[in-house]
């Protein structure tokens, strides 16, 4: 009989590494314990389920080959034994063996091992408010949970919905809600933005007014003071700071924790960012490795350790602990952080940092800002795809991208090559020669990931100087704020009008192709303003000026592309 | 006055070129020579305009924000001087001058340089048969060939059209011709395969087939041996070994060559696979630059020189150009060979080496055959896309990618991801952890690329063994072949069941998850051609059976999804 191997948790890393270790050592003794009944589910599929994309839940579970991932599944054509509705109590690095309880029947047993897994996972986080335990307030922590919430509403109880946490399965909760089920639906998130940390504000602001144009109520800055049940003890109100929402069911996803414990009680080394390992995921007992959702990782832009709790990731981690296992050296070196999510009819995504984060960690950071297509503008499903590179100053290296567009994979692709490349340490230069692969159906001839290191390329070199959405707002909201500045709109003059009739002489309207021969009518004693649609006219603009002389100019990066899609109360009526 | 900077070709690289130089030297006296009245135009849009897709040629002359990029706009907008229908007739090395002619009045001109650009694109190459030059026979080399043809088909004059080569343009014209305008297409590839060296026969394979199911004739393996005219002496029919093809209009796409001549005339270094230039795009001549389809570029892979003709490369060449006129030592480190192309409801694309490419280049290399899912197998949209890694066994290198799949960018993000690893001298471990954004909508949580780098990874290791499909094919063809090879086909029985019945002894059935308890089934003394849908069953299965010492059996790679793509005539009838 070939070595015992145990793995505690079930759902994604601890399978994974429990196959992937059978199939190199064959004569392995592989047991999965968990504590649910049901395992190996494709969790972030819930909000998919939730919503009616999935009708079943049994399709989270089951194979691309249409097989339910249960305990037969395991045994018949893995030959992985696979006990649930069994909890780990300890693990005993002396004996080396796992002492677990069977909850069904109560009793106990200890599984020896010669080599232990440790895929615990995460556990939501349960912000310490009156009434979070009413009943009606769900986490979105395991599929029972999911079951239930769906039940609710297909039994029609749920006219109103209030998701705590505007994180992505927060909103993807929301969605679900308030697409097919049509829920009064409303998100609160204490943060100043939606996805903080994840994305900047240009882009949560766009994906907030999505959102909200569809119907969901997004309040930011706005926490969950306390939620109140009615007369039955069910959940019908909650109260924020500034307003009561009265609500059906409430779905608290404001983040989850790694569930370190029985690691920590086994005195493995164990920080707040979850079980500590090394590039092979062992930890600090050399028997003993962990992977998934439970574990601290290296972000490998900054060199320090994180938190990245996610499913794919997981799945990585688990097949090198399964590798790992079986004696071939096979490493995980750490997490660029990517991540992508759908919103009604248009998607959002990031990989690295955000500028935020970015300058947080002490880089001398700026982003580029573009709208560019995300295929020919001449072909006919063609839409703008905001775009930001974060970059470094200095080193030229790239950091960090994220972008925000229609609902299609065009936005996938650019997220997944910008992580390829950002993982490999690359620079604006060769974010500006990635060869993109290019066929007006589904590119641009210089793609939009090269068009965004082109800009910020000019921008490290001091020769494109950017206004930020947010003083551009503020401005156009207290004009008063900035009396120096002046809009140079340099878009056609058919688009100019409206603007330079609302806002008289703070809008200059010169057509770009005419700014060479008008250069006269152009005031010197202003800050400009220089406006277009995408930003690469205004960039041009810029260049031209300085040439002049005249440099007192910031570019409005992205142009009007992103402040269209902020739903700003300015905007001139047609 | 600055820099006096003359460029030679006004489409991709050339106005790249001055129009960037332009805005780093805004002093520069740039002028851009060029024989044609139309210039700046994309070129690669050319199938979609005749198709219909983009209705005006005017369309693919006009920025993103809808300017004609012709003489005047390049003059107002970008302060560079545009000379068209202008020839450049000689480069005077010693006097630093162009002698130029004026097509229009016949007068001759000296333009004097500081700093050359020669960006004299390609030309295509017509084939050497009779008939070549007659009247209705095409190329697609410049927009005004284009509107004749597009002409011809408003006219009604095309009911039939033959396309004689099947690169990439070849078939987008094919699917032009087919698709809006339903003419009965013919294309002619005189190699055995559609898109010969850019993808493997498989995948020429899938997508032969799909396009013959739209109504394309497809003859590979057949050449025009002569095209015929009518009474008229317009074209009616083109003659092959094989066949006689009536038509009413013949485009000739055998491919391109650079456009040489002016600098091999002025004793610059040139090869045959184009001007000869430095990293950073300097010709023999310090004083000389050149870019895009008339240099010769280094492949990063195998570090050896080669022709990539690309619209997009020849924009990413301008921009450095331009860096190098003013000053900024920017490099063109070379190209990996991206490419993706439209083909009715399914796309095709690749980077890298294909497999036969690699091995002809000597490498030791193998590929990874598979049929992943595009997005989570439960979510509604979902569809295979088959892929492919190409690696050395020895370095564990990726050496190239490519995949076929339904009509989506899904397929780009794969391609785009890929050729920024392969870009980076990326390993089959470093696509397995390769950061693919995930969500259900949009990936699986193992994505098909790293998917994919599991199995070139279990191949390489020796673990994984499997036929190719052209011996798969011969055997289902010819079983007398190979008398020792039976199936063993692990999907559902119900799926099988046809396969039984028609093929009988061949064909043995035992469903994935019953094969270890009824393993005393398996003969062993027989190759077994193990078969499900997409091979991950296949391969559990010769693992499970290596551990019982029955070795003799060989994987499908990708199994019945690669297969049923390939539009076989011995599928069993349900």
């Amino acid at each position: 009989m070939g070595k015992k191997i145990v793995i505690i948790g079930g759902v994604a890393a601890g399978p994974k590494a429990a196959c992937h270790a059978k199939r190199l050592m064959p004569d392995a003794e592989i047991t999965i314990v968990d504590q649910d009944s049901l395992i190996s589910y494709g969790g972030c599929g819930i909000p998919y389920y939730v919503s009616g994309d999935v009708s079943d839940e049994d399709e989270l579970r089951k194979t691309s080959f249409h097989m339910t991932r249960d305990e037969k599944f395991f045994l018949d054509a893995k030959g992985v034994m696979v006990r649930t509705r069994t909890r780990a109590l300890a693990i005993d690095r002396g004996r080396k063996c796992v002492e677990v309880e069977d909850l069904a029947g109560g009793g106990k047993d200890s599984l020896p091992y010669d080599k232990l897994v440790i895929a615990t996972g995460s556990q939501p986080f349960v912000l310490p408010i009156p009434g979070a335990d009413l009943e009606g307030v769900y986490t979105i922590s395991d599929l029972h949970k999911a079951i239930a919430i769906k039940k609710k509403l297909a039994q029609g109880e749920v006219g109103r919905a209030v998701v705590i946490g505007g994180g992505a399965i927060g909103l993807e909760m929301a969605e679900a809600f308030a697409d097919l089920w049509g829920a009064e639906t409303s998100v609160l998130e204490f943060m100043p933005q939606v996805l903080p940390r994840l994305i900047d504000a240009p882009f949560a602001a766009m994906l907030q007014h999505h959102m909200r144009q569809h119907g969901v109520n997004i309040h930011t800055g706005e926490g969950a003071l306390r939620i109140e049940a009615d007369a039955n003890g069910k959940v019908c109100r909650v109260v924020t700071p500034k307003r009561t929402i009265d609500t059906d069911l409430v779905v608290m996803s404001a983040g989850v924790r790694p569930r370190t414990q029985l690691a920590k009680e086994a005195g493995l080394l164990v920080s707040p960012l979850g079980i500590v390992v090394n590039n092979r995921l062992q930890t600090s007992d050399p028997d003993i490795y962990a992977a998934g959702d439970c574990i601290e990782t290296t972000n490998l832009i900054t060199g320090k350790k994180f938190f990245a709790p996610m499913g794919s990731l997981a799945n990585r981690e688990g097949r090198v602990v399964g590798d790992n296992l079986a004696g071939i050296h096979s490493v995980f070196p750490g997490v660029v952080g990517s991540f992508i999510m759908k919103a009604f009819e248009s998607c959002v995504g990031a990989t690295g940092l955000s500028l935020e984060a970015a300058r947080a960690e002490g880089f001398d950071a700026d982003a580029s800002l573009t709208a560019p297509s995300d295929r020919a503008h001449f072909f006919p499903s063609e839409t703008k795809m905001p775009m930001q590179l974060v970059f470094d100053r200095k080193s030229r290296r790239v950091l960090g991208m994220q972008a925000f567009g229609a609902m299609s994979d065009a936005l996938l692709a650019r997220i997944d090559a910008a992580a390829a490349l950002i993982g490999k340490g690359g620079t604006i230069d060769d974010f500006s020669l990635l060869e993109m692969a290019y066929a007006p159906p589904f590119a641009t001839a210089i793609d939009a990931l090269n068009a965004a290191a082109n800009v910020a390329d000019n921008m490290a070199c001091g020769r494109q100087r950017n206004v930020t959405v947010k003083d551009f707002l503020d401005w156009m909201d207290s004009p008063e704020s900035r009396p120096g500045w002046v809009a140079l709109d340099v878009r056609h003059a058919k688009e100019v009008a409206p603007f330079t009739e609302k806002f008289g002489a703070r809008w200059l309207g010169i057509p770009y192709n005419e700014v060479r021969r008008r250069q006269a009518e152009i005031p010197r004693d202003k800050t400009l303003i220089i406006i277009c649609d995408a930003g690469t006219r205004s960039y041009e603009v810029q260049v031209f000026l300085d040439s002049t002389g005249s440099t007192d100019t910031l570019v409005l990066g992205g142009g009007f592309n992103i402040i269209s899609r902020l739903g700003v109360d300015w905007w001139p009526k047609k």
